[in-house]
């Protein structure tokens, strides 16, 4: 089975799309939005079917974690009550995509987070979407400022409600911005890869994995340029930066980080394959690569596809990256696989 | 002979950074600062000797492009006059290092930017470390604000007061930005590199290179994230995203800009010799990549080094690599080299 850990409801039907706007234009002009429009299953089924499942198909891949458009969120745009309507029905949509193809797709959530607003206005719809919805996941802003960075870093205490409910639920968050409300960033070009890397960087000088142990956190994109990813180069301030707790704390820091690799050259992939410490399949493919020196993991043991050495990956380590990985980052997907519910 | 592009004073001597301190509390306080210290040339000497010529010799550099250090400009602290006040004091220090050790360092220009300060600004301190001090480049720093980025894309018609001087003076700049002001950046980890994956994008956005063929910008620390250099992955909007424009674009682009690499491991740096598409001399090696369809080149030749397949660099191309590359992006560092006077 091979899992794609990513996946963006992009085509997303046009009368969803077109009431955003509606809301959005409510909100401004400061009035009720219309009603949310009639979308039948047929309209959604073909949103799927000629496009992210086609594709799947082509590619091999089984099931898909399957959020909201990323850069549709904009939780910059309206405020914290806007920014909840509007997750409500993008999560209600994808729940609806993963009932049509309950063995393709398995819902992650958008969160209604909004610049300013207290972490904890998420929690409850979290707790909507794993419960009621079936969903496994959910993507987590660092910036919902839109590329002004308004927001303290991930391992500020304000966020650890929100981190709390997640180790809760048993559920991993991807860590995603959305659109770049600013026009000095490329949406995907500057601000996605910039947001992951600063993302990275504020967990390697937090104590967050420290303070929450069952916590896990994806980073996509293929883990941006993350000092010990091997994308980084010599003059990142790596791990040894710091020597000795540097190091310590970056190896504790990546049992909890899954960096996926979004690299689809082959150069780049072997050259990836090598140097990566931890692969989810994320459109690409990937294996962890296994630190000198590693400490002994405590909660998480090692994941599977370690040790890959320049080339194929062998069948055993294949299934780690495609789907075994996967499954043990999110225990509710290997739930729903196991009980054969999908 | 191997000539490092991106190196700064690092090892600055301490009353010159006492100055600084000092000089920021007078502002802060409202008052004037104390007089610049007397160095002598003794202690300049031996902050060199013990630190960056030292490690030039243990790695075979013969020549570096030196410029203050990128942290301490700190172009978001006080205002255009303590900026302009700093900055002078900071590229003169580096001409005392050029006079003391002429076969050794060549002067790179720090700007006296401030955020929201016109540009203009900064053209009289460039000519004077021009025309003066033998200067043969600048560091521009694309937001001064120091990580709130507050000015419009390196794009924008307010940045071409400078360029044109840059044209007028044949000097190219590095784009580099200085310290971060916000804790949600880690400096070198996050905002250097953020900026510099910034920079390219605007950059591939813009008609700049355009509006001014003679312009020629350095993006340092590997190049980053760019799209077109390998590093970058699969999910870039690579140029081929707007396939023909972008992709023409992209190869005039690639004519006005230069990518050192900076990766040290030779894994890495295999790999980049494959994929980057032009190199300097930068801590590290590196060749240029000629891209499948390059379009003829007009006013700017092919750099030499061009097509390296993996592996080591046969003589000739490790001479343009190492040398000969940097000389035709610095035609100043050219001409003083030619001449002998270094």
């Amino acid at each position: 089975m091979i899992i794609d850990c990513h996946g963006h409801y992009t085509t997303a039907p046009a009368a969803h799309t077109a009431w955003r706007e509606q809301q959005i234009a409510a909100w401004q002009a400061g009035t009720t939005p219309p009603a949310y429009p009639s979308i039948s299953d047929d309209e959604i089924r073909e949103t799927i079917e000629t496009s992210q499942l086609r594709l799947m198909d082509e590619r091999g891949i089984d099931v898909t974690l399957f959020s909201p458009r990323a850069s549709a969120m904009a939780h910059h745009v309206g405020d914290a009550a806007v920014s909840l309507e509007w997750s409500r029905r993008c999560n209600d949509l994808v729940h609806r995509v993963t009932t049509l193809f309950p063995d393709r797709f398995v819902g992650v959530s958008q969160l209604p987070q909004s610049p300013g607003a207290d972490i904890r206005g998420s929690v409850d719809e979290l707790r909507r979407c794993v419960e009621e919805l079936g969903f496994v996941g959910c993507n987590l802003n660092p910036d919902p400022s839109g590329g002004h960075w308004t927001s303290p870093a991930l391992t500020d205490r304000s966020w650890y409600p929100f981190y709390e409910a997640m180790v809760e639920l048993d559920v991993p968050a991807m860590v995603h911005v959305s659109a770049s409300a600013t026009p000095v960033f490329h949406a995907t070009g500057a601000y996605y890869i910039n947001a992951d890397t600063t993302a990275f960087m504020q967990l390697l000088q937090g104590t967050l994995f420290a303070d929450l142990p069952e916590l896990r956190l994806v980073i996509p994109h293929g883990g941006e340029r993350c000092p010990t990813t091997g994308a980084g180069t010599g003059d990142w301030p790596t791990c040894s930066g710091s020597p000795c707790r540097g190091h310590r704390h970056g190896q504790r820091l990546l049992r909890h980080l899954r960096l996926p690799p979004a690299g689809h050259r082959p150069a780049a992939r072997r050259h990836r394959h090598r140097e990566r410490p931890l692969r989810l399949r994320d459109g690409g493919c990937g294996a962890r690569h296994r630190p000198a020196h590693r400490s002994p993991l405590r909660r998480h043991p090692p994941l599977r596809g370690s040790r890959v050495r320049e080339g194929a990956l062998d069948e055993e380590r294949r299934a780690a990256v495609f789907e075994g990985n996967v499954r043990r980052v999110y225990p509710r997907l290997d739930a729903l696989l196991t009980a054969g519910a999908r």
